[in-house]
């Protein structure tokens, strides 16, 4: 089968690979229907270094089970599954709490001990029990492919950026950033009831898409000036209560730091390209709670499934080029210079 | 009157000033009772240059009302008041809010705007209908005036730090610190049903008092090794859920980072000496929430005030040195010098 691997920053290539087959008796071979590119997938496209060494690439795909392992009991060949982001057992007592990114059996994609990613056209499922959910009447000729297939990172993670944050009916909600999770932000905080949803982007066709999600003010300026500007919308200048950050660069934070009210929560999603972040100064001082990391995705594909199922919402409107596999360094390309918010792999 | 003036780091004494007056017609004018040095006093103590002029201070004091201004109801001359260590309106949103730190009329002692300490023999207290809380039977010969005077600050600022942390019947709890705040952390955790509280402190006399307050382990060691210590005491080795900080140190909140538990709350009370801190890596990667900053002390007064006026608690256990107001520098040489934990002014 063939699979993504990157070489090194800017280096992307399709590979031959053995198809995956069942190594433990809690995995599922699944063939991948779609996969995607991931705006994290971009951070190892700037940085990583050929002494790095190659890594396979993708962590989010919906497919078919192809195989499964004598101990695997709730999924079956055949069956449409969604791979959340994350592998876990459900089982540990972080599973049991709805943190499955903290399983104590659970690992990420990629990560160099024989687990491959989801930019490919099988991938070995560990922990498949606890990992993959089975969406029973779907096909892979579904219209509904790219909305089930946000639910293994994107939408997820905006989901718990908006839950993390605590949004609740009738809030004002600032979203930093209009990629494809801050649009997922917007989308999630609507849900929850958020009634002011102020979205920080500069990217005119992402944040048009954000007011169909549910902004209702889009702030274009960044730094002091887009700080200003987001805080002249909230009532009395103070900031909004709740601030979802889905870039993960310092100025980001720096900007959530800013618009947020005292006592309000910075929840943050992005992936740090930081180590450390000032909270030292006026995050203390407003008493602003901090909070977030890697959504346990898996604790929220039930709870959103019907609604994507339903068409309430389509998440999946964060995909606006599809590609083939073997043309998945051109999708690389072309998210990282800004030409496509989101690329699915088909 | 008498107050005490900081002119520069090691450099406290004691000035004569006009008596405090109404300046607004929201002023109380409070005679001092008993007042204290707060751990966060040390700071200007150690950094304070003569180019930053010369300041009163303290900001934690119970006394006697001795003047009212004009529009002031809630308290009348001879009440005996508790004094909370920042000043607020009880009626803004942040006020209604249980926030009283960030109360937009609201502010702190000594800020150069002639509002001046209370470590002196009367202060003028600014919107004192929001500020103070009249304690009715209680004078100035009663023996609870140690712990009352903890509900001023430390008290509160420690059942801030449970609070914000979620501290709930069963839970472990860490607490990083062993001064006042620390052991009133401790207090706090175990009134809200904690069942294991681990302090970690290396002053004997100090973790003894912390095991009166409810501390169920004591560990000495800082650092990896501090850290290796706490964990080997938490189920499974997973660090604790709650975890207080109650130092402001930059090793203090690194040490609180290696102790919370995947999904856990670092709350964070003692004043940060730190800028930046590494958010980005551990506390980010395992759902670790950062809450905290400076105690709204006025909301608990009320809530806490029954169990000390009953004797259920006895927070004023932290006083272990009383001095007379001329020997104020004292004071502050005896905290420095951690030969005494907390020294009150009588």
């Amino acid at each position: 089968m063939r699979a993504t691997v990157m070489y090194a920053a800017g280096d992307v290539r399709v590979e031959e690979f053995l198809d995956p087959v069942i190594e433990q008796p809690t995995d599922a071979v699944v063939r991948v229907v779609r996969s995607c590119i991931c705006g994290s997938d971009l951070h190892p496209y700037h940085k990583r270094t050929a002494a790095d060494g190659r890594t396979t690439m993708g962590h989010e795909f919906v497919g078919i089970v192809e195989d499964i392992g004598d101990d695997v009991t709730t999924v079956k060949p055949g069956d449409f599954v969604i791979g959340p982001f994350a592998w876990s057992d459900g089982t540990c007592e972080f599973c049991r709490e709805g943190l499955q990114t903290s399983c104590v059996h659970g690992g990420f994609w990629n990560n160099g001990r024989g687990v491959l990613g989801g930019q490919a056209e099988a991938v070995r499922v560990p922990q498949a029990d606890g990992t993959l959910v089975a969406v029973p009447g779907v096909d892979e000729s579904s219209p509904l492919l790219p909305s089930l297939l946000t639910l293994s990172d994107v939408y997820g993670t905006g989901w718990h950026a908006a839950v993390r944050a605590g949004v609740t009916e009738g809030d004002t909600v600032v979203v930093v950033g209009d990629g494809a999770v801050g649009l997922l932000c917007v989308l999630s905080a609507r849900r929850l009831g958020a009634e002011r949803i102020i979205l920080m982007g500069r990217h005119e066709d992402r944040t048009e898409l954000g007011r169909r999600f549910g902004a209702t003010d889009v702030v274009s300026q960044r730094g002091e000036e887009g700080i200003a500007a987001v805080r002249e919308l909230t009532p009395d200048g103070y900031g909004a209560k709740r601030v979802l950050e889905a870039v993960g660069y310092a100025p980001a934070f720096e900007q959530a730091i800013g618009v947020v009210r005292p006592g309000g929560v910075i929840s943050r999603v992005g992936v740090p390209q930081y180590v450390e972040a000032p909270v030292g100064g006026p995050v203390f001082y407003r008493n602003v709670t901090v909070t977030g990391g890697p959504a346990p995705v898996r604790a929220y594909i039930e709870h959103l499934l019907p609604s994507v199922l339903d068409g309430s919402v389509d998440p999946g409107l964060v995909f606006d080029r599809t590609i083939a596999l073997e043309d998945v360094a051109d999708g690389y390309r072309a998210m990282d210079g800004r030409e496509a918010l989101k690329v699915m792999i088909a």
